[in-house]
């Protein structure tokens, strides 16, 4: 097939070479916004006559209809023709004839690349966007349906304190919070619309680079036409906002596992979400939150790909970027499954409220309350702390729990413990105090919900 | 040395685990900020009369008179007790006695080190934010003293189309700027005080964590302590965005390091920011330049390393997180090293003009001129191309550059073509012609410099 | 679809999660291999008399009907039935009936596809491991070819010594060389055979686990069956000698850039394995070197995507795991691609050899001559390198190449130089006299072709 | 200072540029192996009479003083100097004057770090591999120890089948003992002496490289200089068996935080090996190991710090790599001090052998054994596995567990089952039958024990 560039050229590119250096195979994804790209720019060509507005109708038409074909999987993509950019070109000029030839001025496949992939992660990001939404949605209203259920709270994996459950949920709306956030400020940097900086340095025709733009809904266009398509910042930001959002839901699925374990027995997840053994009969497995976890390391790796990629490239486009786009797809596609299955999976887990609730004061785990109750009663905290250690010693030697303790017992660790001590050691009481803001009283924890329940509308 | 938490324990820690665990060898860089905490921690439960005026006092001068000590270098830093927030209550309890022992009320080293990494991260990109904007302005200036100046545009590494120096600079101008604004958004979900989520669940004590914050220069509180406690978004979030700023740097490293090369000769380093070599008596080399693009290892490395860290890790804290602090204390340095000594050298950069300028025009680089030519004289863009692309090759075969065809045997090429290509094939004609909106034209670098002097005021 | 293990299930699999889990869109590369290791393990399990000869030869049959379908594009895998594993065994059962529910005794799906993956990698390396070799030749044919040529060897990117081109190229084949071995040492890992260890804890039946492997070409059987299902050291390190061999490539790949450069001119790759811009009709890019270079990028995003997967993983299999094979595959295919296309290109790359010879000698590349000249002289090292420098530095004002200096300039320097210092600044002499082991000199250069003639065989 | 190399500049180096570039604050490291070379290359020297033997022996010696004083922490070291190299060459002549200049006659500092870094690893990595081993004889100790204690084995963290404790212990030690394979081949690449390679292209000078090496204890000497100054596969090779033996302690560190929890309460750590909580006076965490599992992050992290500083370098030396140090003294140390405390803490755990028992039967972990049960009755593997799924529904229905069901009540799901069943479903008589090569019988376990023993001698 003759290449569009071709000219200057006296043999033929080699078919390993070919197969070697073609993007159709996957940047073929970029058709829609590909074309989106092209009619706003025939109308732009048109508009500063540089173009007739007839000769801009003819190419719209084409492209639209092409549009069309590759929708119903009725266009014949060609790797000879070596990228999604070259494809449509040329169906266009097969379609309409000449005035498919003019498409291609006052622009290069380097700023159209650009202008394609920042189009495709708009889209991706504003999706992902409202499926954390609605993941922060799933969480505040499970943590509201379980906003009075105890559960231990971990640190080092070990029971530290008493918490709501409801609270231990809310701390996920805040990181999915943070990924919102984290993605919103990278679709700024993304939202500039790089088409008209041509191969690097802008073209001599009367262009409108502003109208162009406005016409594909970018907010501004990008300033300096060397850097525009040398740039790939977004992508890269992309990369790093998903992997830490993926991050996010390894801790997720770490919990998950952890909690369907029998020995934590904290939550079932439903049949529906769980997969079987090929040998043992018996086995009930959290796939989804494995695999949840497992895919962090390909998102990590995407990340690590594209950062080593532009290590080093002068400027300005360099055929290395082409690479850009696998991984970029590939986070895109995976966080968006993750939330999906994620969100559906939530609504099907069933929480073991009675398992959790009783392990919640076990494992010592209202010893900072006593030692509070010691501050409280005037003691440096220092010295509350120590007194409670042994507290705590004294029960593992005799092995039972603070509960267990008699209060002359207790009292003969510090002449300041007396009666009301029995309050400290409830593990709901514990949680009913710890109303320090941000804490996981039941008053927190619903000013958490309202708060989020208003934002999240 | 007996440990703060002993109290529960019947065997000593081994030496060996002291040694292994211990992080005041690395987080005694914090101690400003640990002791800034402190103090106004101190105030804060001293305000809510948790401990009394005269106790906050104590402390206070207590902690003054450390910080004193350590800012002389006085002060002993003892691996024995583990980090640097022990070590300093330590020193507290030894130098004013029993209010000592309060300071550590109503808070845990959970949500400490969490203060403290938000304080030193808060200074560095602040740091880094400034250096950034300086390194902006020594760019703008450079790229006003040469805005005239011509050079090779590459794509491919090839000789694309002549550009302005000034132009090509300015897109460094837009990289930094990307970071600045990057880190400024990383600031702000850093700029969250977390001070008073204690160890995952808040406290029973009447604290007033908002006066804290406000002490400490915060924002806003964070508003679930177990998310509190477990975050450490804001930490990856720098090194990702440290990552790409490093990014940024070694593309200009490598642009550095190729320019200096007797084959390019674009540029002259100082001998100040250049060394020799041990063997060969003329090596000049631009180790500056390599080894600002061989540190983007490091910096790639760190964030890889947190990310490894945190996948997976249930909630609340977990001690690998101690592990935080080498990779976020190392990228800050790197970036701000670099940075400082960056724009020394390119103060000291010898740009020569003469072979700029001279090699602008080579290479065919204003084929594309010409191909713009044909479609003002009404061709379609395609047919321009393929016609230019013919010229090239008969250029190639006569081993001569565009300027030496003459007219009739462009013509040959087509009848379009007339006397006033001549325009056409000179580079600065070339340049000036490329007015789009961020095209290399002077008038539109003028524009960009102009913008960016009103920006970096 | 009923799932093979759906027994104690009560509700069926979400849609949603069918496709979060399956992994038949990928793992179906593995097909040849999962048939060879089922028809083994058949032949195993009759000779054991697990199963009969005749149902063994049913399976057999069966197994190899389903090859046969999948090797002409005619088999219909279902997602329904999430791996290649299950795939294949149900349709056995389709086909064969009842005996195809027997072939699955006495295994797992966990030691099956760390039996497939096994012999997926064997394969990949030996293929690897002889396009290595075919590359080492090809490198070597070139150096001989050019074992005379002279050109400037560089330190830091500055010309350095006068080098043979063909010592150059032969740095390749070292490199290439130790990747061979790298891959050769993972290969032993690799070739140990898991089958048999079952879900993790072998089985009750009469199984002759060595009798299998032996059917497949293993060298040995693995010893523990916990490890044998949870280990992916073996994809792991297969990743990292990718990485690395990955690396050597960019190396090559950044070189033959620089050398296409019209700066450089060293090298002129073939008009087959270049391309063109579609946009400058005069562009000839090496984008085969360029996406070599970027495709670093990928191949160290694998590795360290099943790094991160690994990560904290418990014994013993997890579904995590399921995630390794893709960037086994990425990895596998990027390299083999590669040296595909880069031995051929080799084939078509000229040298400028007038360009090399002639730079050979400039930027005072024969300075350490000097210093050596001086050292052979009786001045000690130091000394002499201080009087080479500081005649570089009259060389530079006066703007002379070292062959430009008078021998009563040169004497001026230092009583120890005579008339024979003239030799000594010749680069074809310098070159001449590097006959140290390995050194650049045409006697070394040829005995280390001869080396890997033999070696090569 | 006046730099060793300064002959052919005019200007001094700045200031910060001396910090910028200096190494001296980290090679100092490797003043060992630095004078080592410097002893080495003088015999060499003066064997091949390129220096006197006289001059040699005052350069011996001043190197043995100089290695006393730096060993003693005499000797001060200057960042002017930039490096270990012009340190030690600097302090040499210092000291003996003349003969001291000559000590760097036929060298490089290309070709001498290459040496130090080559000399520090296989010290690095012989005490790696010595570490591993006696780790290895632990842990086989340890499984002999508990040879005979149940478990639960476990896939996708849900209890799969009963093991021996013994087994799942010597899982480690197969991941051990591919690790110490891991160096053992990485050391065979080390082993190779890049001295006398010079600045990349060898020397004119008479040396006797393979004497140098010899007297260094390498087993080979490299074979082309520009490979061996640009080589550090080595390194990287390195870096990457470092980040696989990582991988296997934070798998192993995951399970003894794991099995340190309460709900698990598989082991208990010794006080020795935990440290306590400054708030909360009832912990006891497992510090040692979640600092393992968290410093998998910086091994990881210097892998890829090196894989990125390396991509696209051109050959031969380039500054960049002044930075491969670090990462490589980083996971040196760190696996060092992480085997180190970790073999120390094996020997303080505590397997709480009754609850490990107890537990192994749970969780209808005998169903696989119930399937191959019905497999030798005849069953078609598929069908046993299918009705034993259906007896597992049936327990959870009725809440107990499969020993909890009647002989007529597990005969109602096959005419197959009789009385001989019950055997099957002791977890203890499952894992006597599991005897296939590698499997979880105590005669296999015995056999991997001796194997070992004999092994690890």
């Amino acid at each position: 097939m003759k290449k569009l560039w071709a000219g200057r050229f006296t043999q033929k590119t080699s078919g390993m070479v070919e197969s070697f250096t073609e993007s159709i195979s996957f940047d073929r994804k970029l058709w829609k916004h590909d074309i989106a790209g092209s009619i706003a720019h025939a109308k732009m060509l048109s508009k500063q006559r540089i173009i007739t507005q007839k000769e801009a109708n003819s190419i719209i038409r084409g492209l639209r209809q092409i549009a069309e074909e590759i929708g119903k999987g009725a266009f014949a993509f060609s790797p000879g023709l070596e990228d999604i950019h070259m494809n449509i070109e040329s169906a266009l000029t097969d379609r309409i004839g000449p005035p498919g030839k003019k498409v291609h001025t006052a622009r290069s496949r380097n700023d159209q690349v650009a202008l394609d992939l920042r189009l495709y992660l708009k889209d991706a990001m504003q999706d992902i966007i409202s499926l954390l939404q609605r993941l922060q949605k799933t969480f505040v209203e499970l943590a509201e349906k379980h906003q009075d259920a105890l559960m231990p709270g971990y640190t080092h994996l070990q029971r530290a304190q008493p918490v709501l459950l409801g609270h231990h949920l809310l701390a996920y709306v805040e990181m999915f919070g943070r990924d919102r956030e984290r993605f919103q400020d990278c679709l700024k940097r993304t939202d500039i619309c790089p088409l008209g900086s041509c191969a690097l340095s802008g073209t001599s025709l009367p262009t409108d680079r502003a109208y162009t733009a406005k016409l594909l809904g970018f907010n501004s266009i990008s300033g300096n036409s060397i850097d525009a398509v040398s740039d790939r910042d977004f992508a890269v930001e992309f990369l790093a906002c998903a992997a830490i959002a993926m991050m996010h839901l390894s801790r997720l699925a770490e919990e998950l596992i952890l909690w369907s374990t029998e020995e934590f027995s904290f939550i079932e997840i439903s049949d529906r979400f769980t997969t079987g053994s090929s040998i043992m009969p018996q086995k009930k497995n959290p796939d989804v939150a494995e695999l949840m976890r497992g895919k962090t390391g390909r998102v990590y790796g995407n990340l690590m790909a594209l950062l080593t990629l532009m290590k080093g490239l002068p400027l300005a486009y360099n055929r290395d970027m082409q690479e850009d786009k696998l991984p970029v797809f590939d986070s895109a596609e995976t966080l968006t499954a993750c939330y999906r299955v994620l969100e559906e999976m939530m609504r099907n887990v069933k929480f073991n409220i009675n398992r959790l609730s009783s392990t919640a004061g076990k494992g010592y785990s209202t010893a900072t309350d006593i030692a509070e109750y010691l501050v409280r009663k005037g003691l440096p905290f220092r010295e509350a702390h120590e007194i409670t250690g042994r507290i705590v010693l004294h029960c593992i030697s005799k092995d039972v729990q603070l509960t267990g303790l008699s209060l002359p017992e207790l009292k003969s660790f510090s002449p300041k413990i007396s009666e009301d001590i029995i309050h400290v050691l409830d593990p709901a009481e514990s949680v009913k105090a710890r109303t320090s803001f941000g804490g996981t009283s039941p008053s927190e924890v619903k000013r958490q919900i309202r708060h989020f329940k208003k934002v999240l509308k």
